[in-house]
């Protein structure tokens, strides 16, 4: 498939790197591809920069959102929440519209410092005012409640005995994106109904980095025990 | 232990009966006596009414909020999450003070039907809003996360093998609290930290309950795998 991952950090390098390996053409979108590459600094999390990591991933482009967006059949929201929409935005309606978004962002404000609260929770989500903005679009939540290494690699965890959600208006769009996880690695995928749930599995955020603090690790995941 | 159980409910009739079965002294607390033992229809959502779980329960006294408190070395908030504070304010600061308080509640609105929101979430609990009322109680958070029958037989599914927390200000409440959900069955208790750990155990309802509409039951509960 062809496959846009836009936003170029810790989590879009791990979808894009790992969706190269499962034979998918992979662009990752950016603002500017000139100051993406010419970063040479780790990020606030210690990750290194774009740049080393594509030397090792030649077979991924790096193109500017629009472009990005406009040659892909299915898209990874893989940016920081608070710019999500104006990512959406940079790609374009026209570049979007009827296409699938893998929406894996989190509201997450860390205005005040850590942990974080969410900028959008309980009566609506981030997801939900994606798909507002964007009505052709078919957006699916996914992915938002693990780390980014378990997110393409859940077989690292408990040989993957762990779950992971789906939310989304579209039928066939979850289809897609559960298939997709489910190439990745991914054994219990739960659909949750229509993109409303996302308010759910966004709101798992503050237990999921209280979690963190404690276990002292982001390796963990929840399996729904029925 | 000397325990005073809040609420009539499913919830306190399954914390009631099971610590009752354990060999603890435990009293339920309730606004009016004479009234809850005089509803003979079921609750809203079809359990049976306080008199007919009475009548299985001979060791179990039923007093009003204050006496139970006064009398309870712990207290088990099993109230509906609206009603808690009002709850404790008939009970009285002075039977309060010094004391644990389980709270179960979660802080559901249901005034604009289902799914209930949240009346307080991300940046407070319910459970710090109790403790900041009564300073002098030792509010641990556990079990507001599963169902009531699960909550104090945690065996019934997968053998026990999913996953409390408990979140709290006081080390000394939280093991005693720990130690009682070790004699229900449970096998694995996170200690989440202080009682802000709680905004992120209540915050997990909207996909619990979406979960219970998904899996139709609210037999599950979530395992934190690592």
């Amino acid at each position: 498939m062809k496959i846009a991952v836009l936003g170029t950090g810790m989590v879009g390098q791990a979808l894009a790197g790992r969706l190269a390996e499962l034979g998918h053409e992979v662009t990752v979108g950016t603002r500017d591809v000139a100051a993406t590459l010419s970063r040479s600094e780790p990020d606030a999390m210690g990750n290194p920069p774009y740049s080393t990591w594509a030397t090792s991933h030649p077979d991924v482009r790096l193109a500017p959102f629009a472009e990005a967006a406009a040659g892909a059949e299915l898209l990874v929201n893989a940016t920081s929440g608070h710019v999500s929409l104006a990512t959406l935005q940079s790609a374009g309606a026209d570049n979007l519209a009827g296409k699938i978004l893998l929406d894996i962002a989190n509201p997450l404000d860390f205005s005040q410092g850590f942990p974080p609260t969410l900028f959008v929770k309980d009566t609506d989500s981030l997801a939900e005012q994606l798909q507002a903005a964007f009505p052709d679009l078919k957006v699916v939540k996914a992915l938002n409640t693990l780390t980014a290494a378990l997110m393409v690699n859940p077989r690292q965890l408990a040989d993957g005995d762990h779950t992971v959600f789906v939310a989304g208006n579209d039928a066939d769009a979850k289809k897609t994106v559960t298939d997709l996880l489910e190439s990745f690695g991914h054994r219990d995928v739960i659909d949750l109904g229509d993109l409303t749930a996302a308010r759910g599995t966004e709101m798992l955020l503050p237990i999921w980095l209280r979690l963190m603090g404690t276990l002292n690790t982001p390796m963990f995941n929840i399996k729904v025990v029925r």
